[in-house]
């Protein structure tokens, strides 16, 4: 019998009690020994429940407790889940988390004390929900070199953009739609700003190359200036607006990354990727384009990938996996003012022709796209090969000559 | 050191060689030991090769080495390479194999005879060549039923239809540079014919449900029949053809499985994987629909899914790998005539009108579809939840009415 500790009660906390009640007889089959859970923190009473017996609000009963072997933190935010986690990897007990937060920010130094206890830490629903992407990235690594990963990693604007782009909804109303579904909280920002999506890719990037990287430095945008006229320019340019999550390993051994909408050709596999979906492109050097696909979020997705890495623990109480990152480096991600980006941008003026008369100085080679519902006034361009610094300078000069920039969205050569 | 011997150094057997030379590093951190090959088994010679001192014609020498510990099998076909891989099993040596032929054959005895030895026997190449399928879904199992498998499993074919659909190229043309670009065999019909595509469901079946299930008793078609008028109806229904691959689980504990061109809708995850590459759906009751999308062959992506499997060897001599299914059981299979399925009709007659009304007095509901490219006397048809046996015996009764079926292609709900 392996005994383990649930801290958190909520949407991924409760679909683990149900997965594994569900799937008894395989877990047990796969696990080789039954998996029971002894206790669930969580500071709320439940006393309707059957296992109602089963819940504290004392986290010390479970790090005290020397039966518990493998502790599952699903309560999400950075604390007290991070002085939950650690204790629990510095007193013997293995630990499962779906907190992408925490990864983010503590991955190296959790991984590095997993290690020096002989422990696991492991953690594949807190990227793509039940997708599996942590291990097969382990396992491409293993005799490929990964050279870049792309992804729609956040499946809340994902179906906001799929609904501007499929039903010409605006960004307000599909928002609202989102919130009305239960697929975005009442306050957004997490999704729409980017924040959770960086934190995915800092963990698949971390992962991939081995040295971790922090939220904070990477360049984030959200979804929120997008409007149906970017929605109109892209269609016409060829593609759909995604917001993607990417890191390429440069030659000088940094590496860029970023999160940002993105025009995505239409015969991308990414730009398949519609409504809460998550798709994530790994490049290797031997596989070439591998892309995994499906529902990246949601209770019983992200509740089976928290129980298969439980059931990995118990199969591997003594050989610990291999995953591993180092901690961050200095000058590890490139400046991103120096990275060269080929871009759409959509501008107004007094006319749209003045307008495009004016970009095309500041920006030469820029090919004017046209509008299927012009917007008097606007201009759309796209415009290939210079770098952000440049682009920003333009951008600049632009706005000198009364020519504003409505929106500026990279296109994405995958 | 871990010592391994190489069976066959065709394209797979080399790209082997040169995965392991050019990620020596990555590959010896991972196995946590250095992997050395010391023998590979070939009729051939190859006296200009830089390692041309480790050919051996002799499998004995291999055999009877007790350094080897694991051998990679890489010949294809059946024999000797069934013979091969058994006598090493049953000699202490664990086997990993890319032969799709052999797992699809043999499977269930050689991991039998595996675990009876406490060996490995892998074979992650064997299906979706560098696409991680085999362990993903060992993985999806662990908290998760798998329902249902759909899957464009063959390359060859799969660039065909592309060049069909996109270009209108005809059957014989695409084929024709498919062999051209080196994509199809001089004898084409172990694609074309569904063959390969079969052995490959039979490898995920079996797999998924723990039972295996030979090729033999797979309903198989493949693609020679099909027509650019097909591809003009399927485009006017709304979708594509692919060939597929697909298994399903029954509430009667049978499966369901068969490899046959479907119409594909549009928006489908499959419809848009195009040329040479495969695409994998993997339903499961709690993560739903994952697909898992790459090149499906073709020299590096296949050696570095073996050589994935020979560090996976490597780092778990003692401890097995969980990789096992049954033998196969009579009646396990479901009846293919019992079984309800969609389907588009093509059918001549001496008009287009007179042919659907004659199909119609048969078929009742059948729709008609209206194609862009008419051909004089045909019309085509899709008609709904009708058995297998039923779908045979009207087009028995449709040809006695002088109305000739051109062509049959099931709808895939996916």
């Amino acid at each position: 019998m392996a005994y383990i500790a649930v801290l958190g009660h909520g949407v991924v906390g409760s679909g683990v009690l149900e997965v594994l009640t569900t799937h008894t007889e395989s877990i047990t089959k796969r696990a080789k020994e039954e998996i029971k859970i002894k206790h669930i923190l969580d500071l709320r009473d439940f006393p309707d429940l059957p296992y109602s017996d089963l819940f504290t609000k004392d986290f010390q009963k479970i790090l005290n407790d020397p039966d518990v072997k493998i502790v599952v933190e699903v309560m999400g935010g950075l604390h007290p889940a991070y002085d939950y986690v650690k204790a629990c990897l510095e007193n013997g007990k293995s630990v499962v988390t779906s907190n992408k937060e925490l990864v983010a920010a503590k991955g190296a130094e959790l991984l590095r004390i997993a290690q020096e206890n002989n422990l696991n830490f492991l953690f594949e629903a807190s990227v793509g929900g039940g997708i599996p992407i942590i291990r097969p990235i382990s396992q491409c690594l293993a005799a490929n070199e990964v050279t870049e990963i792309a992804g729609i990693l956040n499946g809340t604007t994902n179906f906001i953009l799929t609904k501007m782009i499929r039903e010409q909804m605006n960004f307000e109303d599909a928002l609202a739609l989102a919130q009305q579904l239960g697929y975005a909280e009442r306050d957004p920002s997490a999704d729409v700003e980017g924040f959770d999506a960086c934190r995915k890719i800092c963990i698949l990037a971390s992962l991939a190359f081995g040295t971790h990287v922090y939220p904070q430095s990477v360049h984030t945008e959200g979804i929120t200036k997008i409007t149906l006229q970017d929605v109109d320019y892209a269609d016409v340019w060829g593609g759909v607006i995604k917001l993607i999550g990417s890191v390429k390993m440069l030659e000088n051994g940094q590496v860029h990354i970023m999160v940002c909408p993105m025009l995505v050709h239409r015969g991308s596999q990414l730009a398949s990727v519609d409504d809460v979906f998550n798709g994530i492109m790994v490049r290797g050097d031997a596989t070439g384009d591998v892309v995994f696909y499906g529902k990246g979020a949601g209770k019983l997705p992200t509740a089976s990938a928290v129980v298969a890495d439980v059931i990995d623990c118990v199969k591997h109480f003594k050989a610990r996996k291999y995953l591993f990152w180092e901690d961050a480096k200095p000058d590890y991600v490139a400046d991103f003012g120096a990275v060269e980006t080929d871009v759409y941008v959509r501008v107004t003026g007094e006319t749209g022709d003045a307008a495009f008369a004016a970009a095309e100085a500041i920006f030469p080679g820029a090919k004017r796209l046209l509008a299927k519902n012009p917007q008097a006034g606007e201009a759309g361009f796209v415009v290939s090969g210079l770098t952000e610094a440049e682009l920003a300078a333009k951008r600049a000069l632009l706005e000198k000559d009364n020519v504003q920039v409505l929106n500026c969205i990279r296109i994405s050569d995958y």
